[in-house]
């Protein structure tokens, strides 16, 4: 006996999910069908008013349900300082930390022409826009640190020069709690550039 | 910066589902709130109509989108031998080795006095009444091998019996594949009392 169509069906939207395979996506379904057909129907609304009241913030580039978001019309927000970064959940890594005041930029993505990803692909433009209208003194650069965020970082820093603006880009070195024996040769000889004095 | 509330409803909605841990959900749902809104519905779509469509068959109690089902109704079943399983899913499993051209009948659980789970609670009566109206000669109980299954399956021996009906339990024993040593002793006595003559 093939399980019933509509059981394959939702298994296979369900693998299409990023973490789950086929064998969860069968296991999900199976325990879907079985579920109560209330719990079932929360589920498939909750989705779908996550998707329809979630938008990216015309500023900013945030998830958020209003827009602007909460930190571009934030009063305590340091309208001087908007921190870069590629995608709108980087954004909850930043602001986990909780020392970051500033605001944000979301770039998309980052430039990569072997996957197509051109500087017009990227939020960039909107992003001169904001330093016309926005008394913004520095951007901070939060890119990954590989080649794509390397050069990424390279390139906005080019591009986005002009006179009374700081650009600068978060440091690169060994990571919170380790020691030297778990970085590689890389992190390590830039952690020796980023030295800095102890005062 | 929370989240947007729809986002961790959904995330905690998702969180529920089997093997979906708190962070995979977060995944899935930031995952989904940037996918196309189009494909977002189809999968909350796929989700009610899996659930809507699938019933369990009213005879044998399988997961099916008509009742009675394929296998109750299908011509080649040989409508004298009868499995008796504990979940619509281990009729997929029995399925599967493709050997057994009977019918089925879910019981629904098994007998668990500490989980609550009384003879009343399982598809017990539905059997019965099969018994009367169908040609059945034998029924093959194909539970677990743990307490509860064998408990079960002498409680289910004992009710069913009468004259005229065969009632089997599927073999214990050695797994197909390997050797005696990764076999525990309790597997290995059943799989003793269940020798056979080679022909």
């Amino acid at each position: 006996m093939p399980l019933p169509s509509s059981i394959t069906e939702l298994t296979a939207a369900l693998a299409r999910l990023p973490g789950v395979g086929p064998r969860s996506a069968g296991r999900i379904a199976l325990h879907l069908v079985q579920s109560e057909t209330g719990t079932v129907k929360q589920l498939a609304n909750a989705i779908v008013a996550a998707r329809e009241k979630t938008h990216l913030c015309t500023t900013c580039g945030a998830l958020t349900e209003v827009s602007p978001c909460d930190i571009c019309t934030g009063p305590r927000r340091d309208a001087s300082l908007i921190c870069i970064v590629e995608r709108p959940v980087d954004i909850l890594s930043v602001e986990k930390g909780g020392t970051f005041h500033g605001k944000f930029h979301v770039l998309g993505g980052r430039i990569s022409p072997l996957d197509g990803v051109e500087p017009d692909d990227l939020r960039i433009a909107e992003l001169e826009t904001r330093l016309q209208q926005e008394p913004i003194k520095e951007l901070v650069i939060a890119l990954g640190t590989d080649v794509e965020g390397d050069a990424t970082s390279y390139y906005l820093a080019k591009r986005l020069a002009r006179a009374g603006l700081k650009i600068t880009r978060i440091a690169h070195g060994l990571p919170a709690g380790t020691g030297l024996e778990f970085a590689d040769e890389l992190t390590l000889s830039r952690a020796l550039d980023g030295r800095r004095e102890i005062s």
